[in-house]
């Protein structure tokens, strides 16, 4: 997907606020749902909710007001309880940020859901994505890249 | 520092939206840096931005509007080019969040400044506080707390 | 209450986004409604909604990052149904903002309140704090202002 | 232009929080000076800034995550010194908000810009658009709308 950086997201440094970026992650994820067969919203209506347990951003590059920030998501991992999420960003040639993020599933009285017990089709949707998909492989290499604005 | 967690920070969740804590370290880092003697408003006056480098956060577990988040903050690493942060954030008796971001400083051109020959009083300052600060050598045990909501 | 500009609430321009007063009349409103013995928490608790249904803001001074905002808020009008509430915010001896915004009262399932029925110990402590206000006199003046950047 | 509702748009009363609509205003004033051939990237590159003078904003309708909105911009009025823009927001057949900004031009030192003088194309482009445009005869209607929630 495409996020338009917007003036609203600039600070006083005259770049993206970091914080954007994790709202951008958000986007690209509830597209990737979307294209999982299984829209957030519909997750929530039927009574799952998916919070973030963690993130993890590297700022590679600094991006601004108006530049077309191109987002790649996928699934890194799945035990059926967490799921890990890997993003790229790029402008143009650059990479601008990497992260990743980790998500349970919980029920309205806030308990963790097996999936592999409560939603086996979800659980087959994401094999079959994982199975296609490159950003999996790129795992672990995230760390060793460094900020050079 | 005390955050109180207002009603725009909320999601249909019904909690905390997650990219505010990464605005609410924004806070206690500035305050921080108020403490140390060197305000962050001065410094980019004097032509030093220090952009943020990286985050990890972990959300332990959620908060909500009306909370008073009590944020502690301390410098965990400095090696003259990045600087490494640690927050605690509480909620009455609970942890809610833990997280770390990394930074470097930068001319107004964008190239790194070496700070121990730049300002050589900042990295005494920091020095200084490192050594009566508690936060500092927390410094490995944040990844193995887990979401518990 | 004051309001201290924090650096995610600046944009490139060097000062603070509009959006932010938006959600600073949200502050001072929430403070209003303690101070009226009806805690807007508690409200929804009891499942009364106070959406909001119209908002003007003047913006007479630009502010930025670091500055303390102090917020003047009162109650101009209420007629059971709709609340006007009125903003003064200053930095210093400077007025920045004046803003003017309508609320509802509705029910869970999205249905107007007529509040002197439904609770008329709100209506009773709104009357008892207007009549003690001065902000509710300054009701017609907001208009003749002019941004003077 | 249509924006997409994004989950951290939204809020605890499980709809989009208020403050939003300002920025897609924002979004949609951008895309209208694109329109215009004046991309207020450039118009800022070029050291004129356009600071919001007012906002006026009724909210007629709710709307949520996912929703598509429909924004239609128009110039309604422009005396060479403040710019009047309307806004109407739409899901579907709903007509969600409605809304008015005034802008003033400013150079780098914060003095008020005379465009017919200093940028006579730009009052042209305007009059040209202003003459083409539906939005602009709409000018005075947006006050008898009423939130109907």
């Amino acid at each position: 997907m495409i996020h338009k950086v917007q003036y609203y997201e600039t600070d006083m440094m005259g770049i993206t606020h970091h914080s954007n970026y994790i709202r951008w992650m958000e986007e690209a994820r509830i597209e990737l749902m979307d294209q999982l067969g299984f829209p957030y919203r519909e997750m929530e209506a039927g009574g799952i909710v998916v919070p973030v347990k963690s993130v993890k951003v590297d700022y590679l590059k600094p991006c601004t007001f108006g530049d077309e920030v191109e987002i790649t998501v996928g699934i890194q991992d799945f035990n059926g309880v967490v799921i890990t999420i890997g993003y790229e960003m790029r402008v143009k040639e650059n990479t601008v940020c990497k992260a990743v993020s980790e998500h349970v599933f919980l029920d309205r009285a806030g308990k963790f859901i097996r999936m592999k017990r409560t939603m086996p089709e979800f659980c087959a949707a994401v094999e079959r994505m994982m199975a296609g998909s490159s950003l999996a492989e790129q795992k672990a290499d995230s760390s060793d890249d460094r900020f050079t604005g």
